[in-house]
């Protein structure tokens, strides 16, 4: 297998064609960026595990009946993926009010949503991932209305399982971003990765904060809370 | 009648009590403000053009069937409105990429959007006013499902009725701000005003901006263009 054309490097991951057309590589990275690139640095181990976890997430949600794009673990930092085409939206999942929901809306941190909220953010670094209604997407050609209402069924099922999956190694769901992409046959699978980089976690008890946020606020122990949030893991499955 | 209780003060009209406790008196400034009250000055004659013509599109709006708040103009500056508690959302429906959207989405200004579309603002000028979703109103508490669906529902009425008012002088209706509020008996009424201040507008042949734009963007003209725009609509009405 050729494994060594780079199609393109992102913040946390690099992406490699395969000899298989419909199948890419991707390689996860220790750099960490937060605030858009504005703040930049590197979290040891990081790449090993938000590929594992990612993995390990993956698995369990297609075992409960969510199409993903995973095909198979290469190596603790390398894994195979369907190549999909990314919908150019992010879509976020809220519990609890945090980051920029807070921020924006003046509702304190910890404060808990009456009911899971689901967010589309335009994925666009230049722009600064602006946050958009259902309308900017159609009008932007984004997605039809209907594929919109499958992001956020989706979103919304995968939120239901990874609480569950979170709650059994008592972490808190905070909310997490998802991206989604479409197959060469049509279909709308889940893509990229679900990390400590792309959730929020905290501890059930202490509601330590054990994801990216110990990054972006330099709260310190970055580099165990992400082994912490695996081994956790590991632990129950 | 005891009209001189100052209930509060905007950046652009004063609200007096009246001795109707259902009803309250707008005296509209000349003050301008933009970028969330970064920028000030003055349009000499604002008040004046912003409250007639406010009266004369919301009298064309209840003659269509849209419920207003407007009991009776009292002079060029001061109206009588029913007195309503302010939904703290400003509905901005657009027809044509301007302002934040251009900026925030990447549109270039002018381009035709291909439906109308209605967004929410959470008004809350510490806030900075922030675009906001439904799920965002609903976990707020700011409005119901269904009072969120009149509120689309009644703007986008407004929108197809100023639209047809506006080309019947000239003026392209590029996007507006309405603000709604709910009357003591629980009935949601359109309120605040219509005006150069919350509308954009263009000449329909020149695409001339004649609006709260040429303040914002330091084009000149300001005060002629507020009066322009009542002139021609006065000459149709
Ligand atoms: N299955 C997939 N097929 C193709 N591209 C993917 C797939 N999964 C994720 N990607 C994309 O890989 C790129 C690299 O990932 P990452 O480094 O996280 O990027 P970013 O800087 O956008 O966060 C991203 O554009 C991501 O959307
Ligand atoms: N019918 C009404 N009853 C009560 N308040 C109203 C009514 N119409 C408008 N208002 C409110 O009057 C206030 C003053 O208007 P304005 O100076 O435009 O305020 P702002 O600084 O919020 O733009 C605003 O809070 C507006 O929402
Ligand atoms: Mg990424
Ligand atoms: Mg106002």
């Amino acid at each position: 297998m050729t494994v060594d054309t780079l199609l393109y490097e992102g913040k946390a991951k690099k992406v490699y064609a395969t000899d298989d057309a419909e199948v890419v590589k991707v390689s996860y990275k220790d750099d960490a960026t937060a605030f858009n690139g504005v703040k930049r640095g590197q979290i040891a181990g990081k790449g090993a595990v938000n590929n594992q976890m990612s993995n390990l997430l993956f698995t369990y949600l297609e075992a409960n009946g969510v199409n993903t794009h995973l095909v198979e673990q290469l190596s603790e930092r390398e894994t195979l993926v369907k190549k999909v085409q990314i919908v150019p939206i992010e879509v976020v999942v809220r519990n609890i009010a945090a980051g920029t929901f807070s921020k924006r809306l003046g509702v304190m941190e910890g404060v808990d949503l009456p009911h899971p909220i689901v967010e589309f953010y335009l994925k666009n670094d230049e722009l600064g991932d602006p946050l958009i209604t259902d309308d900017h997407a159609l009008v932007l050609g984004l997605a039809t209305s209907s594929e919109l209402a499958a992001l956020r069924e989706q979103a919304l099922t995968v939120n239901r399982l990874l609480q569950a999956k979170f709650a059994a190694c008592q972490l808190i769901l905070v909310d997490f971003k998802l991206e989604f992409g479409k197959q060469s046959d049509g279909a709308i699978v889940l893509a990229d990765e679900i990390s400590p980089d792309t959730c929020r976690l905290w501890d059930s008890e202490t509601r330590k904060k054990l994801d990216k946020d110990r990054f972006r606020q330099d709260l310190g122990d970055v580099e165990d809370a992400y082994q912490e949030v695996f081994a956790r893991l590991t632990a129950i499955s």
